[in-house]
């Protein structure tokens, strides 16, 4: 008899944003149980977060450690399966790490860590063990992203010439990390967010949604990466030009002085025969612009879309789903993933489709090459 | 300590719809846990969806009254305190009833009931109950639609003088009930649907949609009630004139024959300062045109909104809300009330807010009045 | 070889805004030249007018008697070819008779005129002469909504079903006709406008677009026309249930009360295989809802669009053309048809397509029709 | 007593595109009359589309230096005032020099000059002649790029950090060069076109409405200049990194290869305050996203824009203008320039706002340095 997945989580105390998507996207199919977590390194924190979500008092633990420990000591039939990782960039490694090495499955936020050395040493650490590993790049979790990716692969706009993918938010207009703001403050610290702060926090989506979309590498880019509200520690705008594998051009820019912008993150990709047009902010329409015919609006839920898009949505056309039905897609298919390993199933291989560990690799060196490219008078730097 | 709250599910079972709706808008928030059910009046259909969602097999019942029964049998620490009816509407009336009577919270899917005296039944033994009743219509979950009705309410657009409201669909544009389709089937069934078909599914969530934004009654009404695919047994189409009754004009459609259109509820309520504009597929914006002066569009998660919008919404702006949070703000405002309830506080008046069995009445009077006046010659018809 | 075609006006002096549109679109082509006009019934304000217009002195008017008068002493080289009448309603009939009456042809203003018996007169009158005779219906002048008639015509959506056709504007939100502005005063005031205010004025644009684009008749009608804001003497907003030849059902309303609204006339004809949706605002757009397969946006210039499209848009994709080269294409295609019989040959018939005499009437019959009904308690009234 | 501005024209026969939109734009405000041409070089042709003008006979010439000669010899009470040029770029320089050396008003199409070189030489003419030269970067002539100016010069917005202008369209997405289409021959080929296609072609009018909009100077450019059409023998796509004048960073694409685009120009100004965004094919809206405030979306028409915007619109909102009324502002501004030196008064400031020689010289210098760095593989190129 199948039962729902046991979910742990790293982080998420009271307050915080990205902990509370995590636990709306693992519960909102019904796949995936919240039995235990450290969402505090403050145990007190921990405990009364814990009660929030209405845990078992003992499952509530002071930290990962405890967790991990605690949790191999209980039987199979209550253990947890996987942990989710929400704390900030600094605070995934090690988190990471041990959950593969305790044999846990892990869904981490992105990016994948706090520098590209533990990126390396995280990919050899899941390379080696049997475990799934995940990373909430959760914008391809979006269905008609998934019908992008579908129709290009299947040739329908011929070859890719040009991308243009930017992410626009305006919330770091201000200085805002000098109020109280939880979320800018480790954000444009370089002590916890690492070398990057928009690039980091907002470019690596873009990224990654680029060569999702296209199936194309970025081979190399031209970065002008800055800081434009003054006093801040780390990058708030950066515009890039990619030149793409295949011998596309492309543009890539993530900012977060924008001011007035929300989320605008939206992808542009221009074949021989068409072009496709996507945005997160309203993200069950995808545009199909045809080279000399009338452009069409393809939706979630109308007409033949590709199983790959209509796998991932879930009610009838015109009745959207958002940012976080996006987000439960990568919970949804990690849980599928994970209970055909524990039922000794083959996995639709629809559902075994969410970032994985090499895309986090991925990204971090996309960080890494932006901000070298920012810092340097050369005008192309390669991604290999 | 609290707990979640336990919900028992009527109908709903593997291949249903709204069922499916209903569970996700409870488990979205984490704070109601199925826990059993009668899905389906196929015992062994029941069984197989009850596994489908995981709950203990004991737990998963064959009709309704055994499951009143045996959860009634249950101690206080184990039983459901609330059920959730997502049958069709002939099958409303009866286990809301026995769910009242047994004691249980009810959350009943819309129309109320299969008929008039149904309705006014249900409303005699809820309001001699002590149990919490809600209906979802769930347009009224979404934050935009409480920002407007907040905006009117504290009078930003003066008296209000004239409101459009309209529900075109188009899935029934052709005899979709002669073949195997589900939804089709009983919609378009008077023995299952009631004495309308379109009137009853979409009209009425504009009726009160209407209603719950601008404060106002409908008073009157002029209804041209139409049966436009052939061989179809109740109306696929509706355009009614309304009246208000603070002397304001309208119109209210709502079709099923409109051929490409998804689920395009929208609203428009114009006073004397300003209109406002607001459509279920873009959910997260309300245009507020202002006369004779710049056009503002309020966004979910962006400045001041009013306390009962932002109390509705989950994530930042730019991250979008649809479809199913705003279904789940019905869930969590009752759980939140029922919660209270259990542990003896008072719940902040702006989760007790979602639509009750009064609303209900309200709903069922409005289908039969436009029913009526579709068959009538006499040009206007009042609602009390 | 040749010649512009000459063109006297009847109205329109300093100040007007009807007038200069017409000017405009009678230049926009360069296929007619403004040789003459009585630009008002003050004969100095008319002079100073025409000396705008960099007209001779000696063929600036003070009344359209005189005008008639004295261009038909002028030679045929010189002689105005054609009268355009931008007056207010109440000064349509006279003129546009004498205009006939003297050899001219004629492009009216809408509505046709003040009462419904100068209408059926004046159609007599252009019956019986060899003139032409055009009314500024402006809004068909538009490619896509020729497109969108032609794709009907040709059976692409199927029979037609529902008709939802709505002109709000907001700028009669307040009592403007009590201060100076000259455009509310006049249309407000039945002395010079009729009967109708709001149903004269744009009411019958909305009902003119629908008949053209859907080629059916409104058969019967239930009109609410009501009066909303306080101490106007015409009807400002009505609202009206419709019923087609072919037995489709339709909505149309007119609002000059929807604050906030501009000129926001749409239309939106659903058949039994899609949806069209126009909207003035963004004119160069059609809608394409297929029913069950993804929606088409047909823009001017790309791609097959019909002759009767293409013949009338001027420039590529992209180059919006909008409200003064809809309004152009009326005069063009009137100059193209006197020219046709000024030089002796059969004119293209994409050409001789603009509103005519029956269509003015027809206006007229429609504006007494949905007043009466407004009066009535009576639900149904037919048009013939 | 005035007169209409009599204009002759250089190009622009049968069959050409921009010609004809010179000519709607001279005609739509009755301020200028065509009086002349030498419409190609071919003198049958020159002479045929003329006739089509309707012009005298005697005044269409078989060249532009004839028509200089002969107009030159007309008295001043017919003589033309003003040439409007609309030849390819190849053949600007030498009818612009000769129209000013004789004593002519000119406009001219863009981009300036076909070399740099000429872009000097007639500045320089220009500069010690006393007539008026205007350029055709019509795009500037909309009134809400005339607002988005004026809300930056006036501090609106802030301190401009950002600016994301994009220019795509599709139409080149093939090797249509190779086919009879005249306008892709002349534009792909670099003896008519110059050193760049695109760029040329419309990556100038990008850079001229950034650094109009913004009033900021583009200082320093780093480019992606491609040709992604095998076969094509110029740029077809352009993406640039830039630097303001300011500190503020920025994005400049042109590409004509963005299949199923059509003419998407757009803008987005980002400030410390708030971001502007404008589209080109949807002119008559210029949004304003205010930080931490609703956005707002301006119209042409609607409340108190600046002077500058209400001065450069005709008709009331709601009634869309577009890309011919834009480019008609420049040919009624440069009418009332002339005007205004015929009768001898001060023209008002508003109206002295049409792109201007130094305009076409910064153009053509952005070409150069978008080609240099292009092929170049230093990081930053200075624009001085």
């Amino acid at each position: 008899m199948s039962r729902k997945i046991r979910m742990g989580m790293v982080g998420g105390g009271r307050g915080a944003f990205i902990g509370q998507v995590h636990r709306i996207a693992a519960a909102l199919d019904g796949q995936i149980e919240l039995v235990c977590g450290a969402f505090s390194s403050n145990p007190e924190k921990s405990r009364l977060s814990g009660l929030d979500f209405f845990l078992e008092p003992d499952r509530i633990y002071g930290s990962f450690d405890e967790m991990f420990e605690k949790e191999n000591q209980l039987g199979p039939d209550k253990r947890m399966d996987l942990v989710s990782i929400v704390t900030p960039n600094h605070m995934h490694y090690e988190p990471a790490a041990k959950a593969i090495q305790n044999g846990f499955h892990v869904i981490c936020d992105k990016p994948l860590s706090f520098n590209l050395e533990e990126a390396y040493a995280l990919n050899k650490i899941v390379n080696n063990s049997n475990q799934i590993f995940a990373l909430t790049h959760n914008y391809t979790g979006y269905p008609m992203v998934k019908q992008a990716r579908q129709m290009i692969k299947h040739g329908e706009i011929g070859k890719v010439r040009k991308v243009v993918v930017e992410y626009p938010q305006g919330w770091l207009s201000t200085l805002l990390e000098e109020t109280d703001q939880k979320q800018a403050s480790w954000r444009t610290d370089p002590s916890k967010s690492g070398i990057a702060g928009a690039m980091g926090d907002i470019g690596t989506h873009a990224e990654n949604l680029a060569e999702y979309i296209t199936g194309l590498k970025i081979e190399a880019l031209c970065a002008d990466i800055s800081t434009l509200v003054e006093g801040r520690r780390l990058d708030d705008d950066g515009n890039i030009l990619l030149r793409f594998s295949n011998g596309a051009r492309g543009i890539l820019y993530a900012s977060q002085i924008s001011a007035g912008e929300e989320n605008a993150l939206s992808i542009r990709v221009y074949g021989e025969h068409a072009g496709l047009e996507w945005h997160q902010m309203s993200p069950n329409s995808l545009k199909v612009k045809w080279l000399n015919k009338p452009m069409q609006i393809l939706r979630t839920g109308v007409g033949d879309l590709y199983p790959e898009a209509e796998a991932h949505a879930r009610i009838p056309a015109g009745h959207p789903e958002g940012y976080l039905e996006a987000f439960a897609n990568i919970y949804r298919n990690v849980a599928h993933c994970i209970r055909a390993r524990i039922e000794g199933y083959q996995v639709d291989p629809i559902f075994d489709d969410f970032p994985k560990i090499e895309d986090g690799v991925r990204g971090m060196e996309f960080i890494y090459k932006a901000i070298e490219s920012g810092n340097s008078e050369q005008k192309w730097i390669k991604m290999k």
